[in-house]
């Protein structure tokens, strides 16, 4: 019991993580210090976790990394978005 | 078999991609855009992720969170040493 209560927490504090970061770059379109290949890296393997969870037939391993997907790839495109501005 | 591969596959994605944003914060020392609040909340998070695996005596998840919290820690520090220089 306290060993799925530890995964369960550790599994909120992973996902709500990438809020503050999407809300930052959402009001401020300033991106620059974010690495390009860390949000490639973590939008792929959320997507593979996601997929997993749905093997596995595990429901908050399918949740937690849908929502942490849906953040991850918001900051990602941004980041090309501002990186690569239409001129 | 398939979901296993899956899973370290995800797990590897997601541990290295914490690297080039280390990286990236080690060489330019520019972190004004990266939030607080997301190395906060993920070092926590890897942290108890770190413990889960002990007690659920996983050592990919052991392995995994312990290389990434050395590396989003390091993120979370840089982040409040260099919003706060020294005067």
């Amino acid at each position: 019991m306290t060993e799925n209560l530890f995964g369960y927490f550790a599994a909120a504090c992973t996902t709500i993580a990438f809020i503050p970061q999407a809300i930052k770059v959402h009001k401020t379109k300033e991106i620059q210090d974010i690495s390009l290949g860390m949000f490639a890296l973590t939008t792929i393997g959320v997507l593979l976790w996601f997929i997993y969870g749905i093997m596995i037939s595990s429901l908050p391993v399918i949740i937690a990394n849908f929502i942490t997907f849906i953040l991850s790839l918001y900051i990602f495109i941004m980041k090309i978005k501002l990186d690569h501005p239409k001129t």
